[in-house]
């Protein structure tokens, strides 16, 4: 993939707003997105790439926004000519979550209304509201009909939620390391991160814009998330109990261990790139996504044979953020309403972030499945 | 057990400092300790209890401090009369860790040379440094020989400390989820608490005392312990996706889930009795502690068959902090160098804390262990 251009729709302007799973209004609404391939004139080859909790439209290609590097997009690896999800044969779309800081409409936007951001006055979304704009702007492109949605971690509930709610668009559907579902664990994660930013004083309720922002917090947040990215056995490989740069202990608070200077360089890199705010809403929105009931109505009772979304849940052995029982769990789900059901447990120990790292399993396994639908 | 005083003893008066394994020097020290059950005359059947990061002398019966509720030991359950370790046959001591804040020497402690907290001036303390002091303690008290060392989570790295060190004094030993030293996960989620409370301002690099307390970097690191000491399994069950106190969700960032205001709870309650400059030297002495060489050179080539330590190694299956892989090593390392050992794997939902909860399998376990020993 060579250079690609970030896009932006804006629509639900006032006195259209559009209204939330909450019931709170918000409008006008831009989504910033990505593409990459050819639409054809059936409009018949489209993907829906939605991502992950702090990742953006830019999913492939090369991308530069002003003063910065050249950036590649965040699955390079699997977005090409001939590559897992291939150009040449699909149109991808990849939007920006609302809420989010990478160009859609979230919390550090300016709200018209006041002329400054809305810091904690944007209304809670969820993932429901984030599916439903990702709707609106597939509706102005006149896409009608989804080859596929793709996506993992948050990404994949977005996956899931497009199944409930818009399913006689979906033909496919690929959930990767992903839940129906936030457990406690992975709820206490999250609110640990809230917690961090909000024990920040320069968090300052939320309204930090154009003053001092919560780096220490978000940093700590970003730490948090981190661990529960990776699994034991990866951090043992990559960092174990290697010193950073000395052979002896410090005998300080100094980083003495590896595994100390990468979290705290991954806390550092995230507050140059990510809006605090941000953080805490879309951990929530992740809190309160639960499709457990949903799912298990979506059966072939409402759907025709033909209208059948077909499905591949991949898991990761090793993620211990949503653990393969989970993935079981959707598979029995699905299985039980009489959904046609592919599924693969892949065998890595790279922890949850394991669909991120450019692997060929990974893509044979998405670009065969692809291939296959009718 | 009824009511317990606890005790001080103090030592290492300057100029007679105690050197630390840093190198550098404190003095004096105090060690506060209480002891349950009565010394023999030939002073054979002591049993020295070592606590986990966090707890303190109090392990039994009933304690009140001045202004406060009287409080019950943390480990009432195992400990009095034909309990797991019986007070009517053996002399239980525990001290409070150095480095800590529960009576012994700490950073909050006050310099006599400055007349004001060490806060940071305070020299890292190792674990080996808190097994001589109790080695001190048990000197002062006449006793040069103990029937068992026991203790759970940093309490077990002390019993393998003591192993190490001073294995002529240890007739048998109860390392309980522990590990022979910490993987990078382990380090990981201590270095996260120290960023923590390192980020909160009113940390002020360590000089709080007298002063607004780091309370809100200290509560976030003590969720994040929270979290390492419980298993996905017992959150499940425990808190599940359980609301708080509504029916619905309130959009918004108050605790919606159980699972949040417990660990909020958690947080809270724990800013009154801990201070955040002691879990920053008792972390960084739990990363640096690695015992794994020593353990594999204390075969029988060392010690002849009579001098012996007795191992009883006890894990539970759902640790995963120290998970049972990491006991299996232990096991491993000891049986590879000719050591008596046995194990227990115990089948428990609930996590790291599974040894601090009642249960009446490891009463059992220990108490016949002990009952076994020559």
């Amino acid at each position: 993939m060579g250079k690609v251009e970030k896009q932006y729709y804006s629509f639900a302007h006032p006195p259209q707003k559009l209204v939330l799973e909450s019931g709170a209004e918000l409008g006008p609404v831009t989504i910033a997105y990505e593409t990459y391939g050819t639409l054809t004139k059936e409009k018949d080859n489209c993907i829906l790439l939605t991502h992950a909790f702090s990742g953006d439209s830019h999913a492939a290609g090369y991308y530069r926004e002003k003063g910065e590097e050249e950036k590649q997009g965040w699955w390079e690896s699997m977005i090409g000519p001939g590559k897992g999800i291939d150009t040449d044969k699909y149109f991808i779309i990849c939007p920006n979550i609302l809420g989010s800081c990478m160009g859609s409409t979230g919390p550090g936007s300016v709200n018209p209304e006041t002329d400054s951001p809305y810091a904690l006055s944007f209304p809670m979304v969820t993932i429901r509201d984030m599916v439903d704009t990702q709707k609106t702007l597939l509706d102005h492109l006149g896409i009608s009909q989804l080859h596929a949605v793709i996506g993992g971690s948050v990404g994949g509930m977005q996956v899931l939620q497009w199944c409930v709610q818009y399913p006689e668009m979906v033909r496919a559907a690929i959930p990767i390391a992903t839940t129906m579902r936030h457990s406690a664990l992975a709820i206490a994660f999250n609110e640990i991160a809230r917690q961090s930013i909000m024990a920040d004083p320069n968090w300052n309720k939320g309204s930090y814009y154009g003053q001092t922002r919560p780096d220490m917090g978000l940093a700590v947040a970003r730490m948090v998330g981190h661990v529960t990215y990776l699994s034991d056995e990866a951090m043992r490989r990559k960092f174990g109990r290697r010193l950073q740069d000395k052979e002896i202990f410090s005998f300080g608070f100094n980083a003495d261990f590896q595994i100390e200077s990468y979290l705290r360089h991954q806390g550092n890199k995230f507050v140059n790139r990510f809006d605090a705010n941000s953080v805490l809403y879309i951990t929530k929105a992740s809190d309160y996504f639960d499709v457990v009931d949903q799912m298990s109505e979506s059966g072939p009772i409402n759907n025709s044979q033909q209208d059948q979304i077909k499905y591949l849940i991949i898991s990761y052995t090793s993620d211990w953020l949503y653990p393969t029982y989970q993935a079981k769990e959707l598979i029995k789900t699905l299985k039980r309403t009489g959904q046609d059901v592919s599924s693969c447990e892949i065998e890595a120990d790279c922890g949850h972030d394991a669909f991120l790292i450019p692997d060929d399993r990974l893509s044979s396994l998405i670009g065969g499945f692809l291939n296959g639908i009718a």
